[in-house]
């Protein structure tokens, strides 16, 4: 993401309906036990589409479904299909069906190739989907379609999240607008590889489908994949983007950094409010590590970092303790030099050059009251750096997933 | 660890004042707030000496100065010191000084040279050791020496730990009978890498060098090295074996395997103290993975299920929650076939072949009750297997490292 285009980008409230020639709809299918739990997304035209799913190795039906149909369209997209409740993961034949009759069910009513529908679900891994429940509502929600529905859509991808996550973002090209916009659901089982639980954004500018893809991946990488909650990567994860062109304008090398900073910031975004909402979650901590041999090595040790539960447990605590950032970037497997290393807690050294501050630890006590946390280590072994985003680690964290099917 | 020598195995309670020529004491030199915060052990004679240290990349001043004077004697010790409460890591050229005056004490009060003498501390990183303490505590210490104090020493060395940690055997050869017993501490911070947050191991068996520290090696990947409480492995950890050879009796090729066992035996009952003592532990987790294509890999995956907070939230609530070993086992960087798979709790299988059998749940989750629990993962994908051992994730650890230092 390059910063110099910063002034043409607006960012805006809104979600998936917010650019042109998209609609949506959030509806109740009866999957989960109360609330909306089915989401649609359809394009006025075919759209390019892209997308990235989850390096799990246990994959859930939608995910080998949707990238089936995406190999199989060439990168063309109608119609997202999303269910709430039920991850349709690790169910065998029958889930695969049932993700393939959710997909041509859609198709029918839509009236697109089955191949320009991509369906996504999340919520209990190992438990069967029950597709007469998506097939009764699936009508309603085509009832419900509209360009001002975005917001329910993103009510109805929820499972533990604690609040809806949307983004939009406009930015210009030579007078002409152009819109993104997102929506993504997350808060457990958070340590995207390649994509995260789940994330649709939409634009109304015509990407070609290799330019599309390449920005995709460009922004889930310093996004979706630089956030955790708990280290966890789920069966699930996508990340889904469509392109439609009803704006006119059509993203080409020449708009690419532009049209890719504006889609970073959109994804940013949803990626920031996925770890706000992280289960249990009371700070957004933001980890930056520099002074790495490598990009590689910068992003393995804040990761470990923002993973460690005595680091979110010392930070949920208040307390400044350095020592455990230290003993973490010590044991990443990383190049470090505990002579030049360096911890700062928000703008406060507390260790430098192989020696305690300790100096600062009230000052930093009282940063650590703050909702938004900053911390930097240096592992003083080269000039590479990487900043990952994750949250702390509370009691609450583990009453949620010791009842979460209780 | 071979079994074939079993019958000839006696575990015994006691620890490293079980064998012959081993005096030790526990007293009190005021590092922590209260209680008995320094240990000393001293062997009658020079004994063979081995260790293994932390992997961590800071490395506290104790692991320095104890490598050092390891090598520097060529496997040789005649004296442990520990102190807890102050872990004597990140603490500069003045921890190192205080680590190597330390040894010095000790050395001039048993009255041998200082290389003879390893030292390991435990405690808060980054907090400066008062080696004053230290100076006036050794002679209490040397004072209370004796050969039925093993018990105060391993108290001595706890820290969060919520009970101390002793394991002994005997083992007979050719009518001789050799003792092993050591003491471990460790509650927190655990996930050792080549060793433990603090272990210390006593024979009175004659082992050379070489053979001492291939046993010890060999033991430690199996016991130590095969627990987590939290994924987290520390500045100070280590194991340190003494063997003084008072028994009479003289380990060579021929009597290696049944040593080694006896070794091992001692050394998975402190490994398993320490986590049933794990922060907030209330559970012993036994995590089997069989189907690996390799043995490497089997313990990855065993680890990473070990360490997984989802996974140990679930079984702190009883939620026979397979799904979750399912996902920890995809994203665990290892060869895994979804549809050859299986999840086992107890003796109930509740995923295999792909599909989920939860007509096993109720079953399952009145297993979970029990105190300790038995977990098999089937990669289905080789012949290798592993197990490593872990414990629940409660509120209470949350608890405990949020106010560790309040």
């Amino acid at each position: 993401m390059t910063v110099s285009t910063l002034e043409t980008l607006e960012t805006l409230s809104g979600g998936i309906t917010t650019p042109q020639g998209f609609r949506a709809a959030g509806v109740r299918a009866g999957i989960k036990a109360r609330g909306l739990d089915l989401a649609l997304l359809v394009s006025d035209r075919p759209a390019t589409a892209a997308a990235v799913f989850t390096t799990n190795r246990a994959q859930a039906a939608p995910v080998v479904v949707s990238r089936d149909h995406l190999q199989r369209s060439g990168g063309i997209g109608r119609a997202i299909v999303v269910n709430s409740g039920c991850a349709n993961a690790c169910t065998g034949d029958a889930g695969l069906q049932a993700a393939r009759e959710m997909a041509a069910e859609t198709a029918r009513l839509v009236a697109c190739p089955v191949e320009h529908v991509l369906v996504s679900s999340t919520g209990v891994i190992g438990v069967a989907l029950d597709i007469d429940k998506i097939r009764r509502g699936l009508p309603a929600a085509m009832t419900a379609l509209a360009g001002d529905q975005g917001a329910l859509a993103a009510l109805a991808i929820m499972t533990t999240d604690p609040f809806p996550k949307e983004a939009a973002a406009r930015v210009s090209f030579g007078g002409r607008d152009v819109a993104i916009g997102g929506m993504a659901k997350g808060s457990g089982m958070i340590e995207p590889k390649m994509a995260t639980m789940l994330g649709f954004v939409t634009t109304d500018a015509a990407v070609p489908p290799v330019l599309l893809d390449r920005a995709l991946r460009e922004a889930v990488n310093e996004t979706f994949n630089a956030i955790t909650v708990d280290g966890e990567c789920s069966t699930n994860d996508c990340v889904m983007l469509l392109a439609n062109g009803t704006s006119g304008v059509t993203i080409d090398d020449g708009s690419y950094e532009t049209f890719a900073h504006a889609l970073g910031t959109v994804c940013l975004r949803l990626a920031l409010g996925i770890v706000r909402g992280g289960e249990g979650a009371t700070k957004l901590v933001t980890v930056t590590v520099t002074g790495a041999s490598s990009a590689s090595e910068a992003r393995q040790a804040a990761k470990a970092i923002a993973n460690s539960p005595l680091v979110k447990t010392a930070i949920h605590g208040g307390d400044p303790n350095w020592g455990r950032l230290i003993a973490v970037a010590g044991r990443a497997g990383v190049e470090f030099e505990l002579s030049r290393a360096a911890v700062t807690i928000g703008s406060i050294v507390l260790f430098k050059d192989g020696r305690p501050h300790d100096e600062g630890a009230p000052d930093a006590a009282a940063y650590l009251k703050n909702d938004e946390i900053a911390v930097l280590v240096d592992l003083g072994a080269g000039m590479a750096s990487s900043t990952v985003w994750t949250c702390d680690l509370s009691a609450e964290y583990v009453r949620i997933n010791a009842e979460y099917r209780t």
